[in-house]
This record gives C-alpha cells, sequence and structure tokens, in this order.
C-alpha cells in the first residue's frame, strides 16, 4: 500500500481564470467564487496536462502505485502576499472548497490537506476559522502552511517566533499535522518559487530547533516537505554548535520533525532517511508536479519516487512499510 | 599531500579592534590600520582559542596534515553592507594585507585569496583594482566573492545577472578562480552567517546555471563553498525542467562548476563527489571554524573531513589525490 502524503490538487481552468480576475478588479467585482461542475473537477483529474507529462493526474497516481494521496492547494499559486486580503481569503476558501469536492468524488483516493488565508495583513488569528472548517466541518487530516506569507516582498518572522504560536496552538487543539511548504516568491531577482520552497523550508527548520516551539508544543506534529530542503545534507554545520552549547544535541532535535521523501534522485532520499530515521520520514511525491517529466535515460517519470525507494536495498520489509504508508496513518490518522 | 582550499585567516585582535572603531566612527576619525606586529601575527596562528575547541589554528592543519591551505578573510566578518563604503574598502585592503603577510610568514602552510571591498555603493568597477592588486602584486590564488553584498538587507542581483560580468571579465583575464562564499546576514529573523552560506550559495548556483555566464566565459572558473549548499541534494528538482526545455543536461551544465567539500557528514561528502564528480570536487575544511569542535560521539573534531574522505570506500587511489590535491593544484595553478 502507497500513501502519498505530498500532493495537489488539480483543478478546471475556472478556478484559475477566476484567480485572474480576482488580481484584475482586486475584488471590486465582487468575491463570489466561480461555479464549478463535478464533471469538471472530475474531469480535472483525468485530463492529460501538458505540464504533467501529457497524462493526467490519476495516470501518474495510478502508474505508480499510490493508493491514497493528500491533496493540497497547488501551493505556487496560493497568493499570499496579495492585496487586498479578502481575495487571498477568498481564493484559499475556494481552492479548500475544490479539494473537500475532489475528496467526496474521489473518496477512495484522496485526503484534503487546507490552505490559510496566510496574509500579512490579517491578525493571525483570522486566518484560523478556515483551519476550522476545514478540519472540522470539512474533515481534512492537515493544513499547509506557508513559512514566507510575504512571498519575498519582507522577511517573515521565523518559524520559532512567537507571531506562529495561535497557529500552533490551534493545530495541537484540533490534532492535525502542519505540513510546512513554502509557496510563490515575487522578487525577479530569485527562482519564483521552485527553489524559494527549499530556501524558506530550510529557514524554517533552522528556526523551528533553535526555539522553544517544540518544548512548548511537544504534541505538535510538523512535516517539512521537500526532504527538509537543505538541512539534512548541511547536517553537519548544526551539529558542533550544539555539542558546544550544551543544547540536546541536534540531531535529536531534528528528529521531533517528520520529513517527506520528495527528493527525486535516490542518494538524496538516502542522505535523508538516514539523517533523520525512517520512523520520521513520510512518502511523498508532489506527483504531478515539478517531477512530472520522463527521465530520457531511464525512461521513467522523475518522480517515480517508489522506484528510487524500491531500489534502496538496506531498508527492512518493516522500515518500507512504515515509510510507504504506516508513518503516514499514524501521524495523519487515516 | 592534502591541500586545504578552505581556510580563513587567523588575525591579531588588534584588527577586529580596529574594525569595531570603524564601525563606531564610520570613518570620521580616518582610516588608517593598526599596527600589527610580525610576532602578532605569527603569534595568531599559534595561539589556542576557545571559538576553535582551545587549540591553535596550526593545531588543527597539523593534527588533519593539511600541507598547504588556501586562506582568505573570515566572511562573517566582512561587513560587505556596512556604511559608508571607505570603511569597507580600508578593512579589506587590511584584511588582503594581513593574509599577505600570513603567506609571506608562512610560504610552505598557506596561499592567499582576497576579499573585495564588495559595497553596493559602489560601481563594481571600483571593486577590481583590490583585486588587481591582491592577484598581480601579492601573488594571491584566487578570490573570494560575496554573493550578497548586501547582507540580506535587499536583494542583490543573481550571479546570473549581467550587474557581474565586469568582475568575470577581470577574473578571466587575471585566471584565477573566485571561490563564491556568503558572507553575513543582518536580518534579525534570520541567521546571522552559517545558514546564510548556505542559502546564498544555493541561489548562486541556480542563477549562474539558468543564466548565460558559462557561456559568455568559458575559462571563469568558479567553486562553490559548502559542498554548494542545497542542490546537490535538491538536484533531482532540476533535472525535470533541464529536459523539458531542451537546454543542456543540468548535471552537465553543473558540472562546469567545482565544489568543496566543506561538509561534515561522509554521507553528504558521498553525495557531492557522486553528484559533481571528483573532478569538480576540492578538499576543504573550513578549519579552524564553524566544525571546530570534538565530536563527543568520534572522538574527532566535526571539521576533521580527512577522516571523512579516508572512509570512502569506492574512490580509488587517483581519485583521492585529485580530491586531496589535485585538482586544486590544477585550478588554482599552485
Amino acid at each position: 500500500m502507497i500513501i502519498d502524503i505530498h500532493g495537489h490538487l488539480s483543478a478546471p481552468e475556472g478556478l484559475y481564470a477566476w484567480k485572474a480576475g480576482l488580481l484584475s478588479h482586486r475584488g471590486a467585482h465582487g468575491l463570489r467564487a466561480p461555479s464549478l461542475s463535478d464533471d469538471q473537477i472530475r474531469e480535472a483529474y483525468f485530463t492529460p496536462n501538458a505540464s504533467f507529462g501529457d497524462v493526467s493526474h490519476f495516470d501518474h497516481l495510478d502508474g505508480a502505485g499510490v493508493d491514497l494521496q493528500l491533496l493540497s492547494p497547488r501551493p505556487y499559486q496560493m497568493m499570499h502576499s496579495e492585496r487586498p486580503a479578502k481575495i487571498v481569503e477568498a481564493f484559499t476558501t475556494e481552492v479548500n472548497n475544490v479539494i473537500h469536492r475532489s475528496v467526496q468524488l474521489f473518496p477512495d483516493r484522496f485526503r484534503g490537506v487546507a490552505g490559510l488565508p496566510q496574509s500579512m495583513d490579517l491578525p493571525i488569528e483570522q486566518w484560523l476559522p478556515e483551519l476550522r472548517r476545514t478540519i472540522t466541518e470539512l474533515g481534512f487530516v492537515g493544513v499547509m502552511i506557508n513559512p514566507d506569507p510575504y512571498e519575498g516582498l519582507e522577511t517573515p518572522p521565523a518559524l520559532g517566533d512567537k507571531f506562529w504560536y495561535p497557529l500552533w496552538e490551534a493545530l495541537v487543539e484540533l490534532d492535525v499535522p502542519a505540513i510546512i511548504h513554502s509557496a510563490g516568491c515575487r522578487l525577479p531577482a530569485r527562482e519564483p518559487y521552485s527553489l524559494h520552497f527549499i530556501q524558506e523550508e530550510t529557514v524554517g527548520v533552522w528556526s523551528l530547533l533553535n526555539s522553544d516551539v517544540l518544548k512548548d508544543f511537544p504534541e505538535l506534529k510538523i512535516v517539512i516537505s521537500h526532504g527538509g530542503g537543505a538541512i539534512p545534507y548541511q547536517v553537519g554545520r548544526f551539529l558542533p554548535s550544539g555539542v558546544r552549547s550544551g543544547a540536546t544535541p541536534y540531531l535529536e532535535r531534528l528528529r521531533k520533525l517528520h520529513f517527506d521523501t520528495c527528493l527525486y534522485t535516490q542518494d538524496a532520499i538516502e542522505l535523508l532517511l538516514r539523517t533523520v530515521g525512517v520512523e520520521q520520514s513520510l512518502f511523498g511525491t508532489e506527483k504531478p508536479g515539478t517531477g512530472s517529466q520522463i527521465n530520457p535515460e531511464t525512461g521513467h517519470w522523475f518522480d517515480d519516487i517508489h522506484l528510487l525507494v524500491d531500489d534502496i536495498a538496506w531498508l527492512t520489509d518493516d522500515q518500507r512499510a512504515a515509510l510507504m504508508h504506516g508513518n503516514a496513518q499514524k501521524l495523519f490518522k487515516l
């Protein structure tokens, strides 16, 4: 059985056409969501997509043997830094609604992971009604948190900052994990999203482990996307100061977080598993997405991460089961 | 034989006391460098330092069997973003002078790598006289370039930007390598330097490989510090778009750069060598520095990277020799 915790919704073009309108009229024409039919939503998962190698969302999942995928918003579309905040709120709500409808249409294949209206023009408390709605009313199993809601325009309070505490409190109360996954980046001198994910997730891990968050919220469940950004590879930089300061050893702190396997080389996945431990790692592909391109050298999709895991010879059967589904079942209560 | 391309100078406290004065009076008391004696400079390399595990610079080099080390400025001290620019210029010149005197005092152990007065208040052309002075007059073998001279306060033009072309032209003309190594970070919500190194070096690689720099300057020699930041670990993210766009394959582009081994875990070093190739990798330790702490689990210094390389069983003798000294001799013409 394979559970993929890192999937993003596929949606009818009408959703994004509506978003383009919101960005043009900034809410002046109203915020009413477009009328998307169930057929349109269903079709979005069956229609071949040029960005995803000319096959469909389900072609990707079926081809990789993914039994259940957690669906979150498509992060680079989230536009948390756009103004006024009400267009961020309206868009986030509708994206979550489309995720919910996707889960209802395919209850055996999907579970929902919410986005929040992370406008920095709103007090963080105002992000929380949407969290509560998606978890308690729509049955979502987690939430995706963008550590940089400014999308590069300003420096956000790092995840260890008290700024985030109302969110952590709510997550502990609701007992759902946060998946840390950055969104867009609006600086022309920086990459617009993919590298920004890695960068801000890296800062996120650094900040969490150098803060009191995991002491103050021992029940908090956090998953870092994309194999933890740079941290597992660069972990050696952080071990010495951990010893020097007499703090809890760095690896011990690191292993209080969870990580997904969304890395597209076997070497990287092995390094992740050895560094953070298989028990802290969850299978995730971001499929279809960045890696949905056939590798001409192997004939496989770059994001066929299950094949890379298959090739890791040192995993025991128990570890393999934990990585591919068991850890996710436990963490997300699936 | 071991050549360590990633060393930073040790200096008498007088150098940094003078810097503190420059930052206080902003040049109003003049820019005249302090009088540091040869004995003081010599002593700096023999004096045990609490930050470096209570042993000296030479204790570290001797203990690790480093025969020759390239000495560059201590990056987090460089203060490229301080104003007025004349204090950056004065400090950089004096740091380079102390490096030069260190090389003169220990000609069998050190070679110089210059810092440049990378104030963004100066036109980039004004950084170049110091480059020419250090290379042609002082015999330095390379230059250290900070990809973020704003030190986090603003977004710098990425390394692929035409902004940097006068520097690349001068480097090709002088035929010396640039070591890309970030400096400080002044944002309280970010880590002040160590993680910033990784972050900005990551952006640097991304930008160089998505630009025409390596086409426009095929002779340019670039070394990325700290094992290339996040890129070798996250390289899978960049392979698919390389195929999609029909550009030169990403790994082929990546292997036009060089990388040092300044990573403190064997897993990370192995991943680096496998990803970029041994022929593109140069031994570097940043020793004494971040890793100069005894690992309680092994009894060795974290930055005893030669021991980690020793344990990589699959390296051939030729590869080992290239990694530990041959590649550096060739690239830096030692």
